[in-house]
């Protein structure tokens, strides 16, 4: 339901912690990779609050960062679109024009017979990677239509055609796989005919400006979208809302939904920091934790439980920010990116809420297997927001 | 999914004991109310039976008593509304008429300095509320409409206008918390200008009148409604259905729904009582236990555990009506009235299914962390109807 019209002040501060890719499965060989942590802080916060496991869009459906996102914001993924690429303008700072349709780009290896070697180029270093970039965009002419790419971090690029009669219903040419060549854009309406021609001239002169790089000698699209308006924070929830994120993408979804989308930390203690220094004046914080995901996807289960671990080994201080600490509490994830999948997946994500009010169940460990028989029970991502809004003292009852 | 279709006739009764504001939380120092009270007999029925718990309207959202009980009784509580005036009018068999304004008042105590030092009035007991309420009736005059006034218990009062180009649009004067001013009636829509004139005069006089009254100096309004027609009982699931409640608001809700409202019972025992005589007439009988809310209101967890220990006593009574009993039982509440908080809440609600065909889980206590174990799991209230419609033999098959 709309909460909306149930909205109340409160003096009270929401701290929403999102491990991303968190979720995992166990199987013969092993648990969960945060069943497998060793998370002391964690399993404490889990002791005194409630757990469960929230479905971010719907059974079997594995999300992108963009629904993931929303769902833990209780923005219906269902209901409310972000296409990729129109987050990763965001987090670039990206004038997004009426008009412009934008995508976002994988610099990629092709092999000599044109297949996918590597969708990441060997996850290129940035300076590098940024070298490619400026190549592209003094190189690549289109007819009757602007094009700008921007370098985001490592392998990542955005890219933005602008002109006249462009619609974004063009299918992907990443297949999102290794082994197979890159796709033709499909037309999925007649209105978007025009940019799907326009993607595949740039496509050839990309494979033209690139043939003699080592590593990224291809850029593979994804995520054509245009941009919409989203409602904000504030108008929504009454809330006025930080992200402290790394990633640019992450950066730009809270920045649409009129977060302030505070510094440029590199790591976890930067984080912190940031937080530390915004507490006073915000009243929902939105902590980005990203190297659960990035371990998840290359498939590296060890890695994937030290990035649950590093962020375990800060919720003490998260605990006490501002000294008493936050009100409501929530450490969740916005997918599951099993390491045995190296991808992101369906399956339901591990879900902590701690408040005074939130009730206790009596799970004591942070983990699938325990978050199973706690009070949050199997519940949709976007119910979330609004049971945290409650435990915040921010709704009214609905109804005399 | 929409029952009515499915409805078939049967020879079987359903019992549905509500305990008005049940649900509670347990925290560091103590289990919920209903984990600690000594219920032998409704742990007995809870064994034989399933277990569960309920949203009564959605996660994180704070029932007030109309959208709680609409759940109960299967009435989505998004779809159908039911304002407090409305329903206190029904309870008091006062006929609202169409074009009726009706608003639920609260006998209140003033502070020195105008602001609201106690919301009901010592809980000022009914005789000295009824002379108040008299003093009102005779005092109040309104230009160009009429007002009823009209005691229902303790500080509560219904409050009817009776004109031409009345809206109900209005916002409360009751704040709902203390040591704070009584609101100005905001106006919502154009139409419901000249009533919001109304409250603003109605609510000068009564401070004039009540000046000197020691306890019950002013009334606080809020629920401003129309009388609304929902479908009925037996229409949508033809059940001749009785009510047995003390309070006037839950005999209003049933009556509003088409339920028989029998007698005037004073305690629990009357209720039994009644429950018997009325046991051959009846299908469905919805059985309301309010102490258990007022307890919770009252912040008074040891009289809301002796609430429900008293409701405990007369489940074997229960079980045996009409010598062999009903076929289902149903055991739940409206909402959750935790005492920490001494309010309604949006904690799940603890629920009981019984019968000779609803399975069994492995719950041989009824609480709420038992529950969370138990064969109903975690749903939404409106769910439970068609569950016990589906026990009693009374849905037919859906589809071929």
């Amino acid at each position: 339901m709309d909460v909306t019209p149930l909205i109340q002040a409160a003096d009270t501060k929401i701290l929403l912690v999102v491990m991303d890719g968190l979720g995992g499965y166990a199987d013969a060989q092993h648990g969960t990779e945060l069943e497998e942590a060793n998370t002391p802080n964690l399993d404490r916060l889990a002791a005194e609050g409630v757990c469960g496991l929230a479905e971010p869009v719907g059974p079997g459906i594995t999300p992108g960062s963009g629904p993931g996102h929303l769902g833990l914001f209780g923005y219906d993924p269902e209901t409310f679109e972000l296409g990729r690429g129109a987050l990763s303008a965001a987090g670039l700072d990206f004038a997004l024009r009426a008009g412009d349709v934008a995508a976002r780009g994988n610099l990629c290896t092709l092999a000599p017979d044109g297949t996918i070697a590597d969708r990441r180029a060997g996850r290129i270093p940035d300076p590098e990677a940024a070298a490619v970039v400026e190549k592209l965009q003094a190189g690549v002419r289109l007819e009757g239509a602007e094009v700008f790419f921007r370098h985001e971090r490592e392998h990542r690029v955005l890219v933005v055609l602008r002109g006249e009669g462009l619609e974004p219903n063009v299918g992907d040419t990443d297949p999102q796989q290794t082994g197979v060549a890159p796709l033709e854009p499909a037309v999925h309406d007649p209105g978007s005919k025009r940019t799907a021609e326009l993607v595949t001239e740039l496509g050839a002169q990309v494979r033209r400006i690139l043939a003699d790089e080592p590593k990224a000698n291809y850029l593979l699209l994804r995520g054509f979208d245009t941009h919409r308006e989203l409602p904000s924070f504030a108008d929504r929830y009454g809330l006025r809302a930080a992200a402290v994120a790394i990633y640019p993408m992450y950066r730009g979804i809270a920045r649409l939904l009129g977060m302030d989308v505070l510094g440029r930390p590199a790591d976890l203690d930067e984080q912190l920091d940031i937080l530390r220094d915004a507490w006073d004046d915000h009243d929902y914080f939105f902590l980005h934790h990203k190297y659960t995901d990035s371990a998840g996807e290359d498939g590296d289960r060890a890695r994937k439980v030290a990035a649950i671990e590093r962020l375990d080994a800060v919720v003490p201080a998260l605990r006490t920010l501002g000294g008493s600490g936050p009100d409501v509490v929530a450490v969740t994830g916005d997918h599951a990116t099993p390491s045995q999948m190296a991808a992101h997946s369906w399956h339901p994500v591990p879900t902590l809420l701690w408040s005074e009010r939130c009730g206790r169940d009596e799970v004591d460990r942070y983990g699938e297997r325990w978050c199973l028989r706690g009070g949050l029970g199997i519940r949709p991502m976007k119910t979330l927001m609004p049971i945290m809004l409650a435990n915040a003292g921010r709704l009214q009852k609905y109804g005399a």
